[in-house]
């Protein structure tokens, strides 16, 4: 009988040992978790903060219950201490115990997730001072979010703009600092502004160019912010930081398992480490980026879960392929949702990718329908081969639809004039008779012609 | 200066008007138009019927309007009799005064829609029986309908479908007869029996393979329906046909304009027909489909438009090309939102392609996040090609996202593999870690292994 070794109880790790298990009942798996809880929906915990879903609603099952259902052995609650590709152990140790513990492999997956990036900044130790990766963390959080009244959030991608709605729903004054001169550097600013807006709209306040430079605090905990562009100190009694995640490479340090230079574990398209027989999925991995060519980072659920589901295939034996992830993530910001997918326009122009777009404004439905509302949608166009790279779209109304449409149509390589002419579904209550993405596209054509 | 006439004032004619002059602002561009009425969405009717919206709000612009904002002229009322290639003219009449016109052109644009198919049955021409086509029938019919208690539709397509939730929701005892054993013939049995039970749930008596094979009245009035599978004849005041259509291709009798083995004017890739500078586009034009790689016919009004786009391009001397279409449709019966795109079961079999198909039931969105609902899922995949040629999805969640990244899939000519690992977007307010879409690509896959 095999043994399967899996690091990591989340998205990427279970999804793998559910998958290999599926394909070859017969597999020993282990997983070994370093946190209490497993299965859970890290992308849920702002609607846990702010009080819409309870904590039981996020976890899908108790490692007793995996167990159970699904003949996978989980040991949560230990932290894997060493890989020893060699000898094809990991050794680990009991969280509440101490106690020591080895286990065997013939092969083994790492997904083990990322860490927080925390700034190297006076206060930084302070308490009340939270990164939020996991669902511990944000029960840990919500024992003291009563008492606090004044929220400071440092960074705004896209886990501090949620966190912002979650708090200012719960009632607290909310300050988001950003370094770049807008929010959500992932998108470009001309639609960033409309976030800022919405942000402003429901009260929380926004500061942009303002990077932080201390914490100050009294007693050891945190009560204010001192930013580049704010006037003095800004109180806070609870800050939340969302500077950014690394991957969590320690335990292949000293390996032969090699990183990648995005700075995560590089993998093959079968997602194999540079050592056979070892596979790493989840955020600890690199991605392929399929419009850049290269290994990148993009650490979000979606590209996990996939990730893992193709390890777990390999793990069982076959040698099924990861096809990469383009970047397409989507959020809700208070009324407004908050979608990209592919290149912005900084990162084309990073590349060095001559392009054209152009933002529309538009109708989500026809316009005479009730409930209708304002999208905007930006498409950024590779210049040369005509190929969709990019598209952005904010708004009051349905722009989940435009983003995976624009993310089906850049991961099949699609030209900017197929896209315009989509055959997609219209009827009053759910579009228009011209798509704002075919709008959108058109808009790009007249700056080609 | 170049005379460009355009048969049709609705979604194809006008948009290629508008298109050819923006194109070029010198071209003499004059629409003629039968109806009083122009430029107005017919996709809108049922919720003029339901009283969701006021007949203004459905028009987008007057003759008079269009004329001065677009500098195009605009002749409504005027019933093209004649197309006279060889003379580059057409002979028409005012309706209302009976005055015959001619109009010489350069290049001529046909976009003169669909005729209702009426069955050949007894009854047929008895008062308060109703083809829903244009907005004048629908004003027509509106004064007739405050009197009306029992309406008999025949015909459950689409528009005898959206009839159907509208005038039940006027408080009418509404009765739906389909001759197929299920409503909604372009989908599939095992998705139609869900908007069977939907429309049922909202108190529309449902009769299907219930060919209609007379309609019985009294003083030139209907009054009952007789069908296959009803007992006797089932009472009915009004009764609305949806019973197709088919392309207006009068004009074109005895020109040598030449009409396809589908039934429509026969365009090329530019929308011109067999007569050289002589264009055809919408309803009344056949459309390529890039599965079935022939001409068919699809009367909907976004293909319509897009073919008018073409067109005008091509009326103002460029030589654009339409991709064809792959027949998405997208409709609400009630709370259900119902769509499909490319073949169904049934229509890949007519054309001898051996599929692979799976139905899933899914949330459309995280299942912890208020409001999430049940969506079903339907793909349809070649079986050695592995190209997705069709989806279906009805739900009471969101569908249409599904729908329109399928569209796209199919377009792009992708395969289930590649769909299976779309990068598309997520986070518990939009939709699922694995999109109900992958789910289903999934359970395709299963059965291809």
């Amino acid at each position: 009988m095999e043994s399967i070794v899996i690091i990591g109880g989340n998205a990427a790790g279970l999804t793998a040992a559910s998958r290999a298990k599926r394909i070859n009942p017969s597999l020993d798996i282990t997983v070994l978790e370093r946190l209490p809880q497993i299965a859970y929906s890290t992308c849920g915990i702002p609607y846990l903060l702010s009080k819409l879903v309870e904590a039981d609603h996020l976890i899908s099952f108790t490692p007793e219950k995996f167990q159970e259902e699904r003949g996978i052995r989980v040991h949560n609650q230990v932290q894997v201490n060493a890989i020893i590709p060699g000898r094809k152990r990991v050794e680990a140790t009991r969280v509440d115990t101490g106690e020591s513990m080895t286990f065997a492999f013939d092969r083994l997956l790492i997904a083990a997730g990322v860490r927080a990036h925390i700034p190297n900044i006076p206060g930084n130790d302070l308490k009340h001072v939270y990164s939020i990766l996991s669902l511990q963390d944000a029960l840990r959080l919500q024992q003291h979010l009563e008492t606090a009244s004044t929220v400071g959030i440092i960074g705004a991608g896209y886990a501090g703009l949620e966190f912002a709605e979650s708090l200012r729903t719960l009632g607290k004054t909310v300050r988001v600092f950003e370094r770049e001169p807008h929010v959500m550097p992932t998108i470009d600013p001309d639609m960033a502004q409309i976030i800022e807006f919405e942000l402003r709209r429901f009260g929380v306040e926004v500061f942009t160019s303002a990077k932080v430079l201390a914490l100050t605090g009294q007693d050891g905990r945190v009560q204010g912010i001192k930013a580049v562009s704010s006037l003095g100190i800004v109180p806070a009694d609870l800050v939340l930081m969302d500077t950014g995640v690394s991957p969590n490479t320690d335990l292949v340090a000293d390996t032969d398992i090699r990183i990648g230079l995005a700075g995560g574990i590089a993998v093959d398209e079968h997602m194999e480490t540079t050592v056979p027989g070892i596979f790493a999925a989840g955020n600890c991995a690199e991605t392929f980026c399929p419009i850049r060519r290269r290994p990148v980072l993009n650490a979000i659920g979606t590209v996990a879960a996939k990730q893992g589901r193709i390890a777990g295939e390999n793990l069982a034996g076959r040698r099924a392929k990861f096809r990469g992830s383009i970047g397409t993530t989507i959020l809700k910001v208070f009324q407004l949702g908050v979608g990209r997918t592919g290149l912005s326009s900084r990162e084309a122009a990073i590349e060095r990718i001559p392009c054209v777009s152009a933002r529309i404004e538009a109708d989500d439905r026809a316009s005479y329908y009730p409930g209708t509302s304002k999208i905007w949608i930006k498409l950024i166009v590779e210049r040369e081969s005509r190929r969709v790279l990019g598209a952005q779209a904010v708004g009051y109304g349905d722009i989940a639809k435009r983003i995976d449409v624009a993310a089906t149509a850049i991961s099949s390589g699609m030209t900017i004039d197929d896209l315009a002419q989509l055959d997609l579904a219209y009827a009053p209550p759910f579009g228009s008779l011209w798509d704002p993405l075919l709008v959108a596209a058109q808009a790009v054509l007249r700056r080609m012609d």
